[in-house]
């Protein structure tokens, strides 16, 4: 049973896809009985050497959506045009999608799926949240039956490179990511990852499969790893956490929450072994407790596996003839304001080490309604250091127990607010 | 969309099952878009408590799998007949099933594959291996473009709470198995648990989807952990090691292999960190690098849960009236004779503490052809214990190797014999 393969993008990812379509499928045609055979590849350069043979590939997208020869579409391009519009064109051909594109499905996932299910044609995205970890599927599929309570996760391997890093070799933060950028773990421009944005829209992803709700992009809370620095990683470690970028989809009794924001995990917590560019996604619900799938984040060889899986599927669907069901339903969600999300917050003040600081700093946080678990007093003299942990109260509580801090003369600095995520106490 | 959902079975699994259809089919449908409804459940003893109302309950099996209303059959009674005809029974009416028999799905396995693609319908067995953990769609769905190499875990919760409870409180395998009793984690007749056969089962049904290889049960190789100590547990805390009971599915030059039997797995390998009755599956590939799946391995809710996830897909797939291309493909494989597998054994030998002794044991390894890693003496005088890791090798030398050993005289006991597995070295 022939399908022929179109690939949009002939990068790392839409490469090693089609050296696998070419090369692997002799495994592919005994595992599924499928013959896939590689059409066409969009790419933008047709002069740049690539790991398939250069007849395969064209510089004209369109071409490749329309070859009558194509009957499956796999979009690699990234970003929103003129990925959208391709995508859009091969679902109205009646031509099954699938794409790694997690900007274009975050943004654009209900529009996407209508039209999908109004062709009677697959969308599939496994690969566009934790690279060659199968998640998509068990969230939509497999977990369609546990109302799951949250969804959490290291879900880009760029900044988990740079905190091991940092937190490895007590490197600064600028040191690390230059290195990072060296080794091509970093791209040029680094925005994208480090600023939280590209986690941003995976954990939309997931709380969309987790919690049938598809929160905006401008609605999910975002903060980057720019600002934390090796003191705080240091400190961390002392007090038994380590410090990774996590990725928050949770159902919370005000509705849906995502965020993306450094956290203090603690040093037994699953995730806190999870080093280097490697990805975990936590799944925590009342039947299953907690699951944890883990695995290569990132990387051509294990985004094409993922994709390729897609591949697999949507081609056995349009072979079956079948109008396939819907694997995504979006329901109606409320998104919870930030505000109102309760976390836990370690905070590290530069004070005066004079009598009284203590109590004012209490004082500060039991008027605004968040109350302390644990403070460590670092150093003596003129510099001290108090370290807080705080139990959990909501965000805007703990935004006014930061500002009444800031009005404190003993209180020097508010050095650094970092979350804490996982703890039992 | 209405679908009619007959249950065999109504114990832990089904009960909670049947509680989660009429409790909680709203989230189901809000999920899905599916209404799922409970028509029947067949039950051993009428008279019996359950968490659903009696009006559902029969004692006649084959009332629930020939109800016209019932359009999707849940198999939950385990072990071979009658749970056989009835799935052939349902399969031959038209009616997909869904399976946690992992006793039948590894036995006869390719049988029901074939009869379900004969009559158009599915057949998924999701929680007849790691019960709450997506690990049979991933295998035979996400990875089908991966060529694995292997497959390993801890499959069986009773025997990793056994060795957890013994690793962690010091106490002998007889003690810690009575609790597990008391605490119903272990069976009145613990053997299928204790002897491997559950692991062994579960092990064969990951080499077919990995490798689309069906491992005759009793090509197995399968060893329990009746005869592990709590001395070797310690012996082996002190070279770094944890005692698992693992299933292997590996692919070798010489076939596929399959096994299952205690090994030392080095304290830092993410396999070492699964604790009490959790479960976890470790996937390799070339492509992947390594995939760690873990969560509840057992349990009502859990297991109700993964069924739940295989009644959405079937019942999608039946009201697609699409003839489901099969899941599985059965390929001609060769099954490894366990003589050429290639292990590492760690050795505990009593042994007379005089000179010649070590040379002498060298020299038995040197003649079988197994090359020796690591020798540590433990005690003086008289009694002197020692263990040894050695290199791999392949099963056949090793069974050489003992055979000479047991020639030494100065050996005064082989006293045991593990496998080494996750050793990077």
């Amino acid at each position: 049973m022939r399908v022929g393969i179109g690939i949009l993008g002939g990068g790392v990812v839409g490469g090693s896809l089609a050296h696998k379509l070419l090369t692997e499928s002799d495994v592919i045609t005994a595992k599924t009985g499928l013959d896939l055979e590689l059409v066409k590849v969009a790419v933008r350069d047709l002069e740049k050497q690539r790991p398939f043979p250069s007849s395969y590939a064209t510089d004209r997208p369109e071409d490749v959506v329309d070859d009558p020869d194509v009957g499956l579409v796999v979009e690699l391009m990234g970003g929103m045009e003129p990925a959208r519009s391709l995508v859009l064109r091969a679902l109205d051909a009646g031509k099954p999608v699938v794409t790694a594109n997690k900007q274009l499905v975050a943004a654009e996932g209900p529009t996407l799926f209508q039209r999908a299910e109004a062709n009677g044609v697959s969308l599939l995205f496994e690969a566009a949240v934790g690279g060659g970890i199968p998640i998509i599927r068990p969230l939509s599929e497999s977990l369609a039956g546990e109302r799951i309570t949250s969804v959490m996760g290291i879900v880009n391997g760029t900044t988990n490179f740079i905190l091991t890093k940092m937190s490895e070799d007590g490197l600064p933060y600028a040191d690390v990511l230059a290195e990072a950028q060296r080794l091509g773990y970093a791209e040029a421009d680094p925005t994208a990852d480090v600023s939280g944005a590209d986690a941003a829209a995976k954990a939309a992803i997931l709380a969309g499969l987790a919690f049938g709700v598809w929160v905006d992009l401008d609605r999910v809370y975002m903060e980057g790893i720019e600002h934390i620095s090796s003191t705080d990683i240091a400190f961390a470690a002392r007090l038994g956490y380590v410090v990774k970028l996590l990725g928050v989809a949770e159902s919370t009794p005000d509705g849906v929450s995502v965020r993306v924001h450094p956290a203090l995990v603690p040093d037994n917590h699953p995730l806190a072994a999870v080093r280097g560019a490697q990805n975990a996604v936590f799944v925590s619900g009342p039947a299953l407790g907690e699951l944890l799938f883990s695995g290569p984040g990132a990387g051509g060889d294990p985004t094409a596996t993922a994709v390729l899986g897609d591949v697999v599927t949507a081609a056995r669907e349009l072979l079956a003839h079948a109008p396939v069901a819907p694997r995504v339903r979006i329901g109606a969600g409320v998104v919870a304001d930030f505000g109102q999300v309760d976390t836990c917050h370690y905070l590290r003040l530069e004070v005066d080490d004079a009598p009284g600081v203590l109590a004012a700093i209490a004082g500060a946080f039991g008027e605004a309604g968040v109350s302390i678990r644990s403070v460590w007093q670092e150093g003596r003299g003129e510099d001290a250091t108090l370290l807080l942990i705080t139990h959990a109260a909501p965000e805007a509580a703990h935004a006014k127990a930061q500002q009444r801090l800031a009005e404190i003369d003993t209180v020097r600095q508010v050095a650094s607010v970092i979350r804490v995520v996982g703890d039992t106490a």
